[in-house]
């Protein structure tokens, strides 16, 4: 059984759009003085529907898998630092997880295809699809079906979480690479400005996982519809992603896009349906190259630029204070009437936004 | 009696600064890949002489005063906004008290020399030398007396407040104007070049501003020292806050530097004692015209850049989570050994930060 990939429909309600703008113009403050909070006050007004939004109950997850290509040293790190930082999630000492905890935002780590068998916890879901993907130079990263599942996996695990909020983690080493695959396939650009140092691969070492890259693209030359590119590259954590993304976008979800990897699902969940892109909300411009070209060709904007290239979702932590202000401005800032302030004085402002 | 400078020491800690670094590079993550949030852990570990530093207490002061040169037209709102704006921060309707309240950082407005009289209030610090400063194009906005009292009330207020974090705000209708003027004074750079449309003047009005501030340059071609540039341009807020600063410095306090009005006070501390800089966090490129040239000028990158240009320390607000995040990271992350994480594998790493 094939995964039906759900419509998402276009945000287009002039309404709302003009009520939030009135509501933020009102605000005690020049108009456009906020900046890109102004904006993404809009932004989740629109995505959540209403012109007092609040964000509710905040669940990142952590998506984990590992990469057959892996093994062709395409990272710094070995694959058994996938489950050991899946542990090290889970017991509360990595970037993610202090600032996770830091802002009270509920941690789930997703195994999605991790290669080792984890005891039960309580912030951990097991959906693995398999002990890792295939070395997609012999052949795709996943069967079809592998990536049905992990999409539908996805999917049902979104389902089950609460709040109106999802922020995009991931795990696992060798995923930088699936990424650029993705990118360079989907997008037509070239595989040498998709491909960065990962985790701290040194020159050299960026130029031998180019060439490696290189030939995994021409092994699968013909594919190029979204789902099969998908399937052909891994891995087993993106698709899961793309299929919790769908879902989010369908439930109308802030979903908050954390850097490299997690751009590329939405790159994948995009290329299927376009519309995904309005429910998001990009944390970061990744220090891994390729990141800010991927995020040009989307024509999206990061709220922060901050040299980050850590991946599990940190951006994603990171940039959360800043939303909840957005939507703490709307909802409890006085309007110039309420605070009895005085407006600016005719012809000598601008009084356009910005 | 004249307002001694206190010496403000260079943090030179070779010994604590590698503790820093080592600290950073254990924690399970690439070397490097926190990005700016890994320096900011190490400059407040520098500032506040731990290598485990603790954000404590954080006090947002909002300088208040009014400027004699408003009533030239230079602001595209009336002098009447600033008693109104600190009314609305102390009834919490601003944006400076929607993000204080969000961050529990306390908030102070200090009435500098605003011309309006306030009621005594909890969260409300009179240390007011006049209605206004006088009109700097006829004469200097402050006698040194008043400056040196200015100054003088700055650090007493800080000595009195707990913490070890001060972040700066302020009000005063027609302080971009006096910015601009310290601004061009202080490092040479033409007066076009240091000015902006404050809280949103039209094009036209820019100019007009510009070339009234122009006048004032020229009205005080002499002062060239900086308290006596200080007592020229204005304003009380201004002063008093570079007092607050200079104290801050002292006492190693962290300062998280606002805006254009706040980097403009910096400018001019950092011109009495260069090592205050070293205090200091620049929390955001703001929008205003010459924030980013006085900004390039101290040779200081700001964490954030998102178009904001309201003031009130609203972008010191905003930062301020990010701050607690490198704390906390520096504090709570587990290092590769606690956790059990491999490290990366030889020769195919920089194995250098960043």
């Amino acid at each position: 059984m094939r995964f039906e990939c759900p419509k998402i429909e276009d945000l287009n309600e002039s309404n709302l759009n003009k009520r939030l703008q009135e509501k933020i113009d009102n605000k005690t403050k020049p108009q456009g003085s906020l900046g890109r909070i102004e904006n993404l006050a809009h932004s989740i007004g629109l995505i959540l529907g209403h012109d007092t939004p609040e964000l509710m109950d905040p669940q990142l997850v952590v998506f984990a898998g590992d990469h057959g290509l892996a093994s062709r040293g395409v990272s710094a790190y070995p694959s058994d630092v996938t489950w050991q930082m899946v542990e090290n999630f889970l017991a509360g000492g990595a970037a993610v997880s202090v600032l996770a905890r830091q802002h009270g935002i509920a941690l789930t780590v997703v195994d999605c295809g991790v290669k080792h068998d984890f005891a039960p916890r309580p912030s951990l879901l097991i959906q693995k699809i398999g002990y890792g993907t295939a070395d997609s130079l012999e052949t795709t990263a996943m069967t079809d079906d592998e990536c049905d599942q992990a999409l539908k996996n996805g999917a049902e695990l979104l389902k089950r979480l609460p709040g109106n909020a999802l922020l995009l983690g991931e795990m696992g080493i060798g995923n930088t690479s699936a990424a650029s695959l993705l990118m360079s396939r989907l997008t037509g650009l070239d595989i040498v400005d998709c491909t960065g140092a990962g985790t701290g691969l040194d020159a050299a070492s960026v130029g031998r996982k180019i060439d490696i890259l290189k030939k995994v693209l021409a092994s699968h030359a013909d594919s190029s519809e979204p789902l099969s590119v998908l399937a052909a590259f891994g891995g087993f954590e993106i698709a899961t992603m793309v299929g919790a993304v769908l879902q989010a976008a369908v439930e109308r979800r802030v979903v908050v896009v954390d850097g490299f990897i997690a751009s590329a699902a939405i790159l994948v969940a995009s290329s299927l349906q376009p519309s995904v892109i309005q429910r998001c909300v990009f944390a970061h411009r990744s220090g891994e190259r390729g990141h800010a070209l991927m995020l040009a060709y989307m024509k999206v904007d990061p709220v922060l630029d901050l040299g980050m290239r850590l991946g599990e979702g940190s951006g994603a932590a990171l940039v959360w204070p800043l939303l909840v202000s957005a939507c703490s401005v709307l909802r409890d800032m006085a309007s110039f009437e309420s605070a009895g302030v005085s407006r600016e004085q005719e012809n000598i402002s601008t009084g356009s936004p910005g």
